[in-house]
């Protein structure tokens, strides 16, 4: 399992390259060497850039579909989405902009300073692939099976404190936001506090490792799992693209799989709040002071309040301190109001804790009597610590019965080992790119690539401290590479793009009965293929869909 | 009947105040002195100012409804809008603006750029009110029972060639905007071009004189009638906001008439097309090269594609010109896209023609089979001068039959007199207060009020030209003030306000069959008291919907 993800790490922008026509959206195709066997049809040119005329001028043979229908025919296979006439592809990337605007499919502009903190101002159209990536339809049905039991494994490692504390007690050392997160685990067991309403919502992310045909898991979010809200309208809307242009595309909408992560994990909140019954309390958004992925939440709290009747409050960990109080009976009140359940979209990343006051908060939420999502003890079945040894011969026995559902989870792991494991530090030395160095801090980011794993080993081979060092290393997963259009900033692009493959679980559980344990839609993340990082990339991954294959 | 209706003067914004918190969302209440007996409740402190903390940190309380419920019962009667609790304030204003941004309630923003070209970027909440204006019930029925009439009146007006060019003579001199319709018209009469299908999307404008108690008409918009996408998306956030909130403020959502503005001005359009019969034809909307209203536009675009499978395109008459041309049989093709229909959101003021190219254009249109929306003669129907004419005595008995229906709507007209009328100079030099004078110029704006109306007169008589000037005089009308909460750029702000109320009307006739003459929902527009001219007003009209009372 992996690290918390960053709810807008994502949405991270560099400055957008502009070649010509400020003023209009522009397409830009670059094209970079091909480094993977399967693309065939498309004309590498080196760094080339070619530039289009603007959009605004250019949509007027949009619909004769007639006249593309044979020029993009071949464009079934996907791989030849850079082909896509001109002049067509201009007007998909309006229809699209104009799609996202008037459906919510919006983020926070960076460059406006209030878009992160005032809703409605400072909006931008999400950053998206302009139409769904092809994924195997085999390898999507693999990754929807594993769905319950990663889902059932993370509640039952969750109830195993021993096993947390101790397969956490090097990490704790090396990284003190992990040791904070285990002392507040450690007061819960000493006060034998017991989880009885337990909800996860969670994000597996998988690559499709290339070489080895095989869907491998990246990492398991167990708290602050992001998109869920903007995910199902992006997918809505590659639907709603290849209705329109689908005939001429040669693409079928019906081949993009039903996505209703926003409302599913709305559904499953709800369902907490049912369970907690106690009709005048609200759903708690734990939030970050300026958050410009609001309205991925948002979304989650109008389907909250529009399909479910439940209320959410917003609160920073700093007004949870402020406001915050239990009662006797353990009731969390937050401002008068009483919580059913506490929704973490921040408190994953040290930066979330800058002082005492959050880490009060935290505890305060975990004494309470509210349903967590996550507990203590789900954020800690999240670590990455935790799915490396989780990956040990033997560990996923201790958790699970089914014979199969063992083999199928590891079925998806990629090869994960700790520092201490001299040969694979060794064989890491020899051969830095076929590994990643993933640091035990949480958070997202910094991991080490390529040569720089190699540097780092030596490093700390010289400084005696391997074993401690706060890394694992994880299999470098090496994933498709195939030609896509993103869309950002009103611009589109043509380049090569990976794609990260997260599918949304949820887990509800009351003592002995199991009353939710679903997959509830995916998230496709898309990035140019040179780029390193998960979702950070310079800005250059976007929200996309899949297209079953 | 009056201007031209331009698009997006609504949306003209000056700085908006800022007094605190710049990075929050901010309440400002501007108290002005009363100066409307109606205003009974609010404690009037001359230009005072409060300033409450961010929106961010309070929404705290929002949810113990029960709370407020006895501070704010009074609200019924709208009078004390601006005593809301403050706490309650915020939320409802956080939500609204959650809300306009998740439903495509947007506009471009001015301060971006690329906002009025580029889909998608520089977006931001369309100005409005926090909640409906009171309006009466009567006034209402009054205002929707005119509909059905007006849209009769300005077809056989359109008929009439004489009596409109006659009528335009003097105009034509004074106005070379009007001169050059003029000049596009005589040609079309001298062809003895018909329009068999005739198709109007009209929106009449009406004012409460609060002294008199009558509904008086400002102007009808035969052109360009705007904000039919966009007042449908208001009034389900007041209904929506009601329906979240109305128990606590003593409001009932069901107060707000059902306005599908958006969809049935589409539905007319796609049944113009169905009566073009021909479907590998388009729907051509003429736009402005910059739009920031084009979220307005584009939900009709939408609602044709999703509702009537009719596809869209968009032209600026500088591209209509380049190309655009007409096959023998009267079919308009642009860009080789055979056109069925030309829905003009663009050619209403002199300002959309800068050069020949585009008067051209507009000739070409005109002189081609397609269904214009509006004709020229639907165009000329509209203009302050017919509008003037029309009030005159006998005049209105020329063009309608029932005696009813001419009562109905010399009822609405307020006085008009052209400059010639040597009383009633003389009683605005005198009482210039009670006058507006209208400039004959198309395009809106530009009207003069009070002691300028005095200083205008006087120079016109000086100069020895008061009857060939271009200014029509009309009754100024004094609406009722009352308290509103405008929202705009994320800032809610308190301040009284006047409102006019748009009937949009749909009329599609083919040779004697008609096939729609309906009311199509409405548009409230809301703005400070202070300020004279009708959208404009220093960037502070804003999106209303009604609450009968």
């Amino acid at each position: 399992m992996g690290s918390a993800h960053s709810s807008c790490s994502l949405l991270t922008t560099s400055s957008t390259e502009h070649f010509c026509f400020p003023q209009s959206p522009i397409c830009v195709s670059k094209l970079r060497p091909a480094n993977q066997n399967q693309i065939r049809s498309i004309k590498f040119t080196s760094h080339s850039f070619r530039c289009c005329s603007s959009l605004q001028n250019l949509p007027s043979r949009c619909n004769q579909v007639g006249e593309f229908e044979t020029q993009v025919k071949s464009l079934k296979t996907m791989a030849d989405i850079h082909g896509i006439d001109q002049e067509l592809l201009n007007k998909i990337v309006y229809d699209a902009l104009v799609w996202s605007s008037l459906h919510g499919l919006v983020v926070g502009d960076k460059s406006v300073k209030r878009s992160g903190t005032v809703p409605g101002v400072g909006l931008v159209h999400s950053p998206i692939a302009l139409l769904p990536g092809s994924f195997p339809e085999t390898h999507w049905k693999q990754a929807c099976e594993l769905v319950s039991i990663f889902n059932e494994l993370v509640d039952r490692v969750s109830l195993d404190g021993k096993f947390l504390q101790e397969s956490l007690s090097r990490t704790k050392k090396a990284d003190d936001f992990t040791s904070r997160l285990l002392d507040i685990h450690s007061k819960m067991l000493q006060m034998d506090k017991k989880e009885e309403i337990r909800l996860g919502l969670h994000r597996s992310d998988y690559m499709l490792d290339e070489k080895t045909k095989l869907l491998l898991q990246v990492e398991l979010n167990t708290i602050s799992s992001s998109f869920a809200g903007l995910s199902q309208i992006v997918s809505k809307l590659h639907s709603d693209l290849l209705d329109q242009y689908g005939e001429v595309l040669g693409l079928d909408s019906r081949m993009i799989p039903e996505n209703n992560s926003g409302k599913q994990f709305a559904e499953a909140l709800a369902k907490a709040w049912t369970e907690y019954n106690n009709p005048s309390t609200v759903i708690m958004i734990v939030v970050q002071a300026e958050e410009r992925n609001m309205y991925d939440q948002h979304w989650l709290s109008v389907h909250l309040r529009k399909r479910h009747n439940v209320k959410t409050i917003r609160k920073t960990l700093a007004e949870i301190d402020r406001e915050g109080e239990l009662q006797s009976d353990g009731t969390l009140l937050v401002d008068g109001q009483a919580v059913a359940v506490v929704y973490f979209r921040a408190g994953y990343t040290p930066i979330d804790y800058p002082s005492e006051t959050e880490w009060a908060a935290r505890l305060l939420v975990e004494q309470s009597s509210a349903v967590k999502c996550p507990s203590i003890s789900y954020h800690l079945a999240g670590t990455k610590k935790i799915q490396q040894e989780l990956a040990k011969p033997n560990v996923l026995e201790r958790f699970l019965d089914n014979k199969e559902d063992i083999a199928k989870i590891r079925k998806c792991f990629a090869g994960l080992w700790s520092l201490d494991d001299k040969d694979i530090v060794k064989k890491a030395i020899e051969a830095p790119d076929l590994f990643v160095m993933k640091p035990q801090r949480e958070g997202g980011g910094n991991n080490i690539y390529g040569d720089d794993v190699r540097k780092t080993l030596v490093r700390l081979q010289k400084e005696g401290n391997v074993e401690d060092a706060a890394y694992i290393l994880m299999q470098r997963i090496f994933p498709s590479v195939y030609p896509t259009i993103f869309v950002r900033d009103g611009i589109c692009h043509k380049d090569h793009a990976i794609s990260e493959l997260g599918i949304f679980g949820a887990y509800l559980r009351k003592k002995d009965k199991v009353i939710v344990n679903d997959q509830c839609g995916y998230l496709m993340r898309t990035k140019v293929s040179s780029s390193n990082e998960g979702g950070v990339a310079a800005g250059f991954a976007v929200l996309d869909s899949i297209y079953l294959t």
